[in-house]
């Protein structure tokens, strides 16, 4: 754990410069919108510890796997979002030395990103080892406005005397991954231009093809006033820079604008694309760098209208809502549902930038209930997308008829993953994609879905488990054997009770749908049969598994249990681990941590938490109290969901330690892992925490409900959700709720289960229940 | 499967070239001593598909392990057996064009392989590129006498007319394997020299340091007469050769003897090695090939004198039989307890020559009953020495005071495998090397180990198995979680029966081996407490878990059962699978080979085969009825077990299909993978098939027993055993059991239960029981 990131409502800010933290840093500053990453390295050279990265949205390299020993089903390849051109690159030579912060004296150092209007800036003091003082200021950002726009402005003052200054702003199209299996080179160039008005990079990846056809334009300013100086061109392969050279007197500035334009093939014709970054970057340089800056901080804060969270008496946990939510925002904004969400984003190698179920767990639910839903159906309609690639991925493994298994890991539907206990057996996750479609409706009210394409992802899940199962003799009943749930502290188990539940609600809930369309729309219905080659028997097939499936529970304890077995092992609270142990990831063997009682994330609990409707508060208790204390919560994605169940039962104060948990991971380094990139999509369980959490919003037949409690240290939190057309902000203190609805329409709220009228344009303000004596000391 | 090798009594013979089996020819005609290895590669130049292998052994490397997904507590490196200095090699010019059959016409081939004398031979008649014909002929052997010595014989005779010959027999170190992870270079050169006389090529292993050297003088005869003829020297980087250079009339004849010294740095000092390379060399020269063939045939001679079998009636059995035995012989002779037996001996890369549980459970009964105790000796020696790093090993587990985990893979005690469900659950091998040193004091009588080094291991396993259990409260027992049994088609498993059986034995053996040296030597037994810091509350622990370890049973059934939760599968034979579907391994997933109920290999019932006298008969036959039926022997280790105890329970039909599966195994190619190498370790289990399997020998209590049972196509079969001080030849027919004692001492042995004394000289004949009701149709 780290805590060098100075506390702040609006603002993340690094004072000082630790070249150890660097990093981190790099990760934290990220910028993006949804299309193009980029993380915070300098502009200008830097020869000490950097991981240079520069990340497109769907613009992958599927690296060849790498593995120890081969097994019959594993995928030929890991997908990965590659580093790409690198458009922010200057090179600085004060006085004949090139400028690289590693070798200077940093008299002052502070980097900020600036989440309110979506900036990053950096103002540096330094003394190089020429003994010559200097003062660096530069901000950049990528708009959220116009998805291939990077734009910076980037100025140095000699402060010790005046100074010859060359300066070369370039794009770079050679650079690689630090994470490639075989050393490979993922891209190779296609054209370079260099004038001295413009310069251009066009790259394509080898295999995928992808072409990237970067552009920029340069505006150069001594004293706040245009230059005038002719560029010299410089281009060679996969590179292009423009050289300009002048002498600023002591205390003036050399001001650059540097308009870059990054054109990708998955928008443009590859014929079209150089032209069109041409195009693009000069429309930049003719809008001008202040003016884009103005619409892009315009539209954050629209966003931060419609999703920010306010808390009162806790400024650590305020910074770190926001700094989530606008991770969350840079990360995915939804407009292409060919793109999806990363575990870290576009901040960092790590995970490939690929997607995982964590995008219908955690992510779901934020953008959900913060963005317009055609955002959320983006999502789901990613993975309908991937429909005939879960199918085949599925017959690889031996399954019939139309079954599919989602991928653990993809980018373009196919199985990137290679480790048997995860590729083949952690298969929950195509439970989790079925439980996205249901999320999405219970909260939009919007059914169309499923006719549209939903019923098709169901019918095919349903088609899975129907086959996952088998008829045990021994026990007259269907099991699931050999899985791994969400635990992954567990492999290779028998009926892990999460798995098994939502096996059984996907044939459930499936059936359930097929009735209503059936209802609703037969001709519908048989389209969607025809199309699938359904039958009425598997109909039938699928009430007798659901009706026989197997669950297991202890009775005696009035629990479920994890698995089959998990009462051989030796039940002992975390709490009896020396911390010396602590990560036990990183300090046991990994069949002493499969054999112990630990568990990773919430397993039991993910299931109680998304079937909460299933369960008496009770039942809900007694699980909890009997599996919290054995989780380590060594998944970022753990601590959110006990978060919200500790609400659920009561129990704020655990409910707070686990918020803690979950909030400022990156921002502290809890895990020493921030180097590797943020853990963007954890960042959706913060949100859910403290909305589904403290404030105990749900939504159960179309009635909107909130069941408030608040943290100690909080005097109070406003949070804004758009719900069914209606923008409602919510701000719970000590003694009310308050809710303003700015929609057009009234809505119907249940506070406490008392159920309320908000009207359209107006403010309702219902007093919360005392604190219960339901707080639990555990 | 294939059928090329023609079927012989003594010799292997391949006739006819065919290119596509060339890299199989290699492994089956591989020649070695023990020390070194040799595959079947061609002496000249070859540029079709060939895996170039000269093997010495101890001499590895530590290839830096590849790996798809990290695990704490993987091992750094993977060490093998690697490919080392050609001394093979000679180049061969016709009248200026290089020979190479892989541009000749090749008119008549033979490769043998001469088992009863060691010898590898070759006859080639080709025609090349020029369209000369030429007559080619090649002899080699790896003296069985003299561990450093490679000789060969090679003559060229030009058929179409009188040739120019240029001939240069090298060494050369600059060898790669093509089994390596990194392809990192494994040699560096040390030294090279050449003069008209004498050749020598230094090379030193990175990383471990092994220096070898290898030195050669050679006799060149025209026309069976000293061609007198001035060599002319070469030497480069890790080379040198010799090149001579004559006119042959045609049928006329060009011979060249090569005497190959080749040195390790394990038997010498690095400092002595090119002096005693080039030394012996010489003293070869001046012994003459004709003379080192004739003491290394009248050896091999002698080795078969004691462990040949001879079958009557089934030449294929025959052929096979000796062929197991001759390769066990080539990789193994048990003068230096640094070596053991990989499970493809010195014949290919592949599992890089080193030492697996095989050596224990498949090779130690055969070398037990054929060599001196010394031999079998060697082998508990080489895990005795490696102990201090299996304590280690379990160290970096987690274990505890001295507890020892064995590698499963290791060739200097070091783990070098890297799957966790083998490497940290796979523990049943810490069984098969406690039972090694009982089943070697149960045939030998020789219970001096115990004090000598064994009742150490015994210690340290024992202290294993007592960490490795825990007690489960819902079962109130001990139990075993999270193993890997015999059968790798199941991984993760709790409370696998074989692993938690043979955990017990080796409490309750450790026990009782420590109350034997109690009663006979407390002081001997004081100091092994005290080495290995012993506290006396360790064997109440024992007898307390001994005593409480579940032990998974079908009552209703009569069965014991493979592991938790085998019920839960579905239960269908392997006779059900299709065909075009077999092996499962390679067209099933991993998933859907660990979900179904077929068994790799042995696993209740190898149990049941090392601890037949805890069971009886009925009860053994249940399980085999039960388990053999969901056997798909998919690996080479299975078949042997179930011949074994098929005999035992009197499936004599069921034994001879088992026998056939596993004594053709390489010669027939049975699993396509021959060209890799030969599957040495299970050729002890062939052996052990007859032996222990047709023949039923056994020992218990001092007294040896014989149970025999000829398949149906056998007129007879013969063995011969070392036991007890006494060479015992037995042959079996249809009627009779006829036992010869060439020993010194009288002999008691029971034949079909009833006892007989075989007098020192003599010959016992007994008359056999008539074929039993027993035999059973499955």
């Amino acid at each position: 754990m780290k805590d060098y990131i100075l506390k702040d409502e609006w603002n993340i800010i690094e004072r000082g410069f630790v070249s150890e933290y660097n990093r981190i840093s790099e990760s934290i500053f990220s910028i993006g919108n949804g299309h193009m990453g980029q993380r915070a390295n300098f502009e200008e050279t830097y020869s000490g510890d950097s991981l240079q990265g520069s990340y497109l949205a769907g613009v992958y390299y599927p690296d060849k796997t790498r593995v120890g020993w081969w097994k019959n089903g594993y995928p030929e390849y890991f997908a990965k979002i590659i580093n790409s051109i690198n458009w922010i690159g200057i090179k600085v030579v004060l006085n004949g030395q090139e400028l690289d912060l590693a070798r200077c004296v940093i008299h002052k150092f502070e980097r900020r990103l600036d989440m309110r209007n979506g900036l990053l800036s950096r103002e540096v003091e330094f003394t190089n080892a020429a003994g010559e003082r200097y003062r660096l200021a530069a901000e950049r950002f990528v708009s959220i406005v116009r998805p291939d726009a990077g734009l910076l402005r980037y100025s140095i003052t000699p402060v010790s005397g005046s100074a010859q200054i060359e300066i070369t702003p370039y794009l770079d199209g050679n650079v690689t991954n630090e994470d490639a299996n075989y050393d490979e080179t993922f891209w190779q160039p296609v054209n370079q231009q260099a004038s001295d008005e413009a310069a251009m990079v066009c790259m394509e990846t080898r295999k995928t093809g992808f072409r990237v056809c970067a552009a920029m334009q340069c505006d150069l300013l001594i004293n706040d006033t245009a230059a005038g100086i002719v560029a010299i061109p410089e281009a060679s392969s996969g590179y292009a820079g423009k050289r300009y050279r002048t002498r600023i007197d002591r205390d003036g500035k050399l001001t650059l604008y540097k308009y870059a334009a990054i054109e990708v093939s998955l928008y443009h014709t590859k014929e079209s694309l150089e032209e069109t970054a041409r195009q693009q970057a000069l429309t930049w340089q003719q809008t001008g760098y202040e003016a884009l800056k103005t619409e892009h901080s315009a539209r954050w804060q629209e966003k931060w209208q419609e999703s920010d969270i306010v808390i009162e008496g806790d400024l650590a946990a305020q910074q770190a809502i926001r700094f989530n939510i606008f991770q969350l925002y840079q990360t995915y904004t939804g407009d292409d549902p060919r793109l999806n969400i990363g575990p870290k984003g576009f901040t960092g190698e790590k995970y490939g930038g690929v997607t995982y179920w964590d995008t219908e767990a955690y992510c779901l639910p934020f953008y959900l209930r913060t963005a317009p839903p055609e955002v959320a159906r983006n999502l789901l309609r990613y993975r309908y997308n991937h429909l005939p690639k879960a199918i085949e991925n599925a017959r690889k493994l031996g399954f019939t008829n139309g079954a599919a298994l989602y991928p653990m890991v993809t980018i373009n539907g196919e199985e990137c993953h290679n480790e048997w206990e995860i590729t083949f057996e952690e298969i929950h996750r195509n439970g989790a994609i079925a439980y996205a479609i249901y999320n999405y409706i219970r909260y939009t009210g919007d059914t169309s879905v499923i006719e549209e394409f939903a019923l098709e992802v169901l019918i095919a899940i349903a088609r899975f488990w129907a086959q996952r199962v088998n008829w045990s003799e021994a026990r007259q009943a269907y099991v699931i054997l050999g899985v791994t749930g969400p635990n992954e502290y567990e492999n290779n188990v028998n009926n892990n009770w999460y798995t098994n539940y939502i096996a059984r609600w996907c044939l459930d809930y499936t059936r359930e749908q097929i009735a209503l369309l059936h209802n609703q729309d037969a001709k519908a219905l048989r389209k969607i049969f025809s199309k699938t080659n359904f039958k009425a028997e598997e109909l039938n097939n699928w009430q007798k598994i659901a009706s026989q499936l197997y669950l297991p529970v202890d009775k005696e304890k009035g629990i479920f249990i994890q698995q089959d077995g998990f009462f051989d092992k030796e039940i002992k609270p975390v709490s009896t681990i020396p911390d010396n142990q602590r990560p036990i990831v990183q300090h046991w063997s990994w069949d002493r941590i499969l054999r112990s009682c630990y568990i990773k994330q919430a397993d039991v609990l993910q299931g109680l938490y998304l079937f909460e409707d299933h369960f008496d508060t009770a039942t809900i208790e007694r699980n909890f109290t009997f599996y919290e204390p054995l989780t380590v919560h060594e998944s970022s994605l753990s601590a959110s969901v006990h978060c919200v169940l500790a609400n659920r039962i009561g129990a704020t104060d655990k409910a707070y330690e686990m918020y803690l948990r979950t909030a400022r991971l990156d921002l502290d380094d809890y895990n020493e892992d921030t180097c590797d990139g943020l853990h963007i999509t954890s960042m959706g369980g913060t949100w859910m925490a403290i909305v589904e959490g403290f404030a105990g919003l749900r939504v159960k037949d179309d009635l909107l409900m909130l069941t408030p409690n608040l943290p100690a240290s909080w005097q109070s939190f406003t949070f804004s959700i758009l719900y069914r057309g209606c923008l409602l902000h919510i701000r719970i203190d000590r003694n009310f709720t308050r809710i303003s609805n700015s929609g057009d329409t009234p809505v119907s709220v249940a506070i406490h289960g008392k159920t309320y009228r908000v009207e359209a344009g107006k403010e309702l303000s219902a007093e919360n229940r005392q604190a219960t004596s339901l707080e639990k000391s555990h």
